[in-house]
């Protein structure tokens, strides 16, 4: 099985699988907040100092098969590499237009990117991740960026890097009243150090305002992410696990109109702390990388609840099979990668 | 006569037209040269203090029909507004996505922008524009923007907003040996000054190497038109006058066999002091956005030899013929677009 439905229809989730044999374009929301810097609350960086290297690295990655604002690609402090490794393959093999979209960062990378003018997200532990005013402005923006590159294509898909990214998801469902616990890139999700930050940031809210929520307990990414979709006039395709859950949310509450699915991996799918299909508004499919057969440890960490998704790299998988290419087939170029990317360096 | 040929062969002149007619992308490469700071040297701005506000507030007028980060539209200091609001009007009525490029600017535009990791370009009078390593880094970035673009359209168009870009321009095609004035938004082209600051900025240059000469003379708004335009994998039009002619030499001589022609507007391809058919090294057409024929004094000028181009408004009019429109009708738009933004701000 390459993907499943996870959540909703089947004519949904058909209609959104046949889209990506159109006209696609990839879309990468990348940012940063604060709250990264709680210790142990990520491991998107081999150490504390790299996480903020994180994302702009991600993109590099995609842009040039290697990073460049540092020497190694992006890995968790045991080793375990990141997911934009499986959506490079995917960009590489499809051939699919994408483009990086700075929704925060405190580091540029070293590729084309386009600003909406997003701040850094502060961290919610200790106050605001931003100011309504910020995130009315950049939402403004990324509604424009949507705007005009749904103009040039059936389907726009977004993906994301943020680190820590899973903890502000988690914050903005427990304010817009989801139960849900969030995912997380560590198989030891650290539920208990997540759920003493949701709860103080939560506690600060004192608006049902969708854009309160965001400046108060959210981060830049989601608000990029949200004022894309928002702005297009195609479907959206949301690529990642409860971050795109708790950005549907977002989008939702602002346009409940507007035609939006999440797709993600089989390892957010089977993940046991965070059920997305609950969390989630809209339709989820889940595809497989088929990570579990892989030679690789590094790449078969992934099936044993490492890492599990990022940086798009679900609808990426998802897009390279409605683009015809078997699971055997893509196994072997993302392992093809991994040697010469990780292997080789 | 909506348009004619200027340079070139009449199946070149109408493959381009006819491109127009299909899926198209307007970019708008801005940026900033200190060379503006040269008193007299330019008239893109109401005083001299606005003139760095002239390249984000144009293309804020593009995106939201006003600009934002300036009170009034760019003008001169005799009020003639700035042409981008003809390239509002083409870029309204056909609805052509576009995208903004950061092509080393002094001040962001409030709207979505791309960055490329351009510098601000140095007044050249006095020095290099930028370092090599610069000119490089950039253009390598642009290219891949060009690649990525050139995906999701039959054609690029590229515009361009730099205040002193003329002089610049000029510098850069003395130094590979192009005889040539060039063109000004001033009827009275302050062919003097501009030769003495090309002189001692020429003086300076050392070798042939098209990056060389863009460091020591040029600015990083041609850096970011040529990157996109060498990356492409479509045909460019470049959207200007004697900016994009030196432009246009600097691409021929990276890669001779890019399919790139130029369009312009009548207002330069009559202008005396600059003869853009000997300049160019590549086709050019002139589009008539009919000004001479307005009851606007302000949009009269133009057609008297004040602003006459900037901003893509030759091309964005050859473009506004091409989807339909008829000279009548664009006037008319462009009438009342002046008399919305210009007259009852």
């Amino acid at each position: 099985m390459k993907w499943r439905i996870v959540k909703g229809e089947k004519k949904d989730a058909m209609r959104f699988f046949e889209l990506l044999k159109q006209n696609a374009v990839f879309l990468f929301a990348i940012g940063n907040t604060r709250t990264a810097e709680i210790p142990g609350i990520t491991v998107a960086g081999a150490n504390p100092d790299l996480i903020r290297y994180t994302p702009p690295a991600d993109v590099e990655l995609l842009c040039y098969g290697k990073c460049r604002s540092i020497d190694a690609i992006p890995a968790t402090p045991d080793g375990k590499p990141t997911p934009a490794l499986i959506t490079y393959t995917a960009i590489r093999l499809t051939k699919v237009p994408f483009f990086v979209v700075d929704s925060g960062l405190m580091v540029k990378p070293k590729t084309p990117h386009i600003s909406i003018g997003a701040p850094v997200g502060g961290n919610i532990k200790d106050g605001a991740a931003m100011s309504v005013d910020e995130v009315k402005e950049s939402f403004e923006r990324a509604k424009k960026l949507g705007e005009q590159m749904s103009k040039l294509a059936d389907v726009l898909i977004i993906g994301e890097s943020i680190p820590a990214g899973t903890a502000t998801a988690g914050a903005v469902l427990r304010a817009f009243g989801v139960k849900a616990a969030v995912s997380s890139s560590m198989p030891s999700n650290p539920v208990e150090l997540k759920r003493s930050v949701i709860e103080s940031a939560v506690k600060r809210v004192r608006s049902d305002d969708v854009f309160e929520v965001i400046s108060e307990v959210g981060d830049p990414v989601m608000v990029g992410v949200a004022g894309i979709a928002c702005g297009s006039s195609k479907p959206v395709l949301l690529a990642g696990g409860t971050q795109m859950a708790a950005i549907a949310h977002i989008i939702k509450r602002i346009d409940e109109g507007r035609d939006i699915s999440i797709a993600t991996t089989v390892y957010v799918a089977e993940d046991d702390t965070a059920d997305i299909a609950e969390i989630s508004p809209v339709t989820v499919v889940a595809a497989d990388p088929g990570l579990a057969d892989s030679a690789k440890p590094g790449l078969r960490a992934y099936a044993e609840g490492f890492v599990k998704e990022g940086v798009g790299a679900g609808g990426a998988t998802l897009l390279a099979y409605a683009r015809g290419l078997s699971k055997q087939e893509f196994l072997k170029e993302v392992e093809g990668d991994y040697e010469r990317i990780v292997e080789l360096a």
